[in-house]
């Protein structure tokens, strides 16, 4: 009996060749009454960092089934191969045990039962171990929806011992915030590791210094109330702050990138002082909810 | 009791993020029995004018259902969010109302009853307000096809009152016309704002002149009539006329993009005296059906 | 009475443009019951060699159903479109009849009864010849899957005259073995028209020779084993050997691309005398299955 009927699915497989397509045929080829969801297949060749940030944003809007992670530059090696069920078997997270997954199966409400996707009975003989997307993670993914029991599929661990993923925390400097340029997104938006809160009592301008650059930066909700030739420091849709222009791509014109260190002082005297850079500063109540909260985390 | 079961789904969301991904899981979760189509998501960031083409380009393909589009520059901004009956209620098109939708709803037949996505309760709620893809309009499109009908959703609206889009029409100089690139495709076509009968009693040859390049074109039916080295105006599957080489890229090798103006002049004289650039001519009867002709409105 | 639920659909059309959602779009509107698996679409445009190797890799992971296959430089023009049954009519391939289906075809144990698509009853009208994918080839793959017998589409021709595929073999040249690249994957792997077999008895190492480079490389059954520094011949996912790095691109670091000649020669006496440019050696037993064996051919 059929027990899930979605995968959700984000790799590194890139677009350019049939892997991603591969992989849902085998999919649809076991388990015909599956849907496939897309989350991207375009996370930076072998990035367990990226993969895992992408994957945590993603994780609270996946349907109930299964999600299929592959982002796997140990395929083939001692590495281990996972289904770990989360949201009280609500769903099962299948992937390798490398980081990629710990960061959004904690946001779920941490992991249930886990097992290390041993039984080869369950796996596509093939010649050779470079593609396990296709002979290991396709095929259970496809079989655990067809209702096959997660014990069927392997050895079972403590689920409390996955790899975990490193997802950095900004630091205090005195008055300052030390953050970290998290990910940099398709319209040059860079989302940094904070949220408003981390900028409370500052009046709603911050002066960020990165490299050799000093600019300020007032905190603000959509992008046309950045105004032209200003930055801006958006609540985005994660509940974080993203350094972003007015329809033009912050990461490129400022140097961006994910990793980058950005320092945040306070800028309200300044500010009042005139050495702001401009903008239009549209003050607002911020308050970040505690699900947004968890994104971080 | 389900009223649609198809989403097409265009954006500007790109594939390197997973936006166009958490969109369909939203759908996923709340109209289970939905299948969405991605007509494109490569829309070039914040352009308007394009995707407005593409929807238009599409429209009278998409089945039955919702059209969900979303390039969006203004998100969070009093731009209004809009669902709209198209086809006698067989569509309804969610989008922002910037321009993007006007030229493919007018092709479809024109607007229907219409409303401002104003009413929460069917919006996810989220800690920021850049992502309307994921929290307004993919929601409504949802329970769009679960049949809660549209006045739930907002305020009704004058349709008539849309934002119109820019499609640029050609104009007439002389026995010239000056058009304009309207697209660029992946095989580097570049399609014209003219039909076949705007440059019918030419001969099937014209002087196209852009920049200071002059060059003559033939009228062809397919890319293998025009014939290395010379340039063809293929009668395209819009019905249109692209600038076109024979299996090469026309916009790389001669320099042409979205906007560029080019002026055309009936060369059937000249080309009776020897001036045509070479290129074998395969002379057809051209016919535009009134389907087609609606493609350029 | 529906015949078949899926088509897979591979495609040079890219993402940039909605050809391949105008596609889907069609099969939807004329075969609501059928999902479309997307193969990829990113196969270089024109590239009828890199489509029909692509094809050939996912055939045999292809679910029942049409296979929809549609790189078509010559489209509009005398070049053949076909419709082809396989696997004893489990499947149906349909196709541009220009050597991009027949290597895919002859591995999934040769041509059924065979159609060329001149009913124009199962063709949507259109008012230019441009674009066969959305106007000949989905409305059939659609008509297909609906239980349209494949008679209906069209004159039966001899199934024996598809135009055949080009795919390069190794020539053997002393003890040496000249191949090529037949492939250059999205991680930079770049994989040779060899098997395991053919370098067996050289003691798992091979010296590579192509343009003025020469180095050595050993074989391995993981990108891991390779070592940092060291080019490894990895037994890849089809069974065949492909040219890698550790973590890193191959073909970006060694100037590999499709088509590149490389000599290999026994390396194991050298190794022995110590000319080995490094890297781990992890000797492995190498079996090519008899299925993997048919992906070269």
């Amino acid at each position: 009996m059929p027990r899930y009927d979605t995968v959700s699915f984000l790799s590194d497989y890139g677009q350019a060749d049939e892997f991603a397509g591969v992989v849902k045929a085998v999919i649809r080829d076991l388990a015909p009454h599956v849907t496939v969801i897309d989350l991207t297949h375009e996370i930076p060749v072998h990035d367990i960092r990226a993969g895992s940030l992408a994957l945590a944003r993603c994780i609270q809007y996946v349907p109930a089934g299964v999600v299929l992670a592959v982002v796997d530059p140990g395929v083939g090696t001692a590495r281990r191969a996972l289904a770990v069920e989360i949201a009280g078997g609500a769903g099962v997270v299948v992937a390798p045990d490398n980081g990629l997954i710990a960061p959004a199966i904690a946001m779920a409400g941490g992991p249930g039962a886990a097992v290390v996707l041993t039984n080869a009975e369950y796996h596509l003989a093939a010649p050779g171990a470079t593609f396990a997307g296709r002979d290991v993670f396709a095929p259970v993914a496809a079989q655990l929806c067809n209702g096959v029991p997660l014990a069927e599929l392997g050895e079972a661990i403590d689920p409390a011992a996955l790899v975990p993923g490193v997802i950095p925390v900004p630091r205090l400097d005195g008055a300052d915030v030390v953050a970290e340029v998290l990910w940099v997104d398709h319209f040059g938006n860079a989302q940094l590791n904070l949220g408003p809160e981390d900028v409370a009592g500052w009046d709603g301008v911050a002066r960020l210094q990165w490299g050799e650059e000093v600019r300020t930066a007032t905190v603000v909700t959509t992008y046309d109330d950045i105004g032209s030739g200003a930055i801006g420091l958006v609540l985005d849709s994660y509940g974080l702050l993203a350094v972003s222009l007015m329809r033009r791509s912050a990461a490129d014109e400022l140097g961006l990138a994910p990793g980058t260190e950005i320092r945040l002082s306070p800028a309200g005297a300044e500010r009042a002082g005139g050495r702001v850079d401009g903008g239009l500063t549209i003050p607002v109540a911020l308050r970040r909810t505690d699900d947004a909260g968890e994104s971080s985390r």
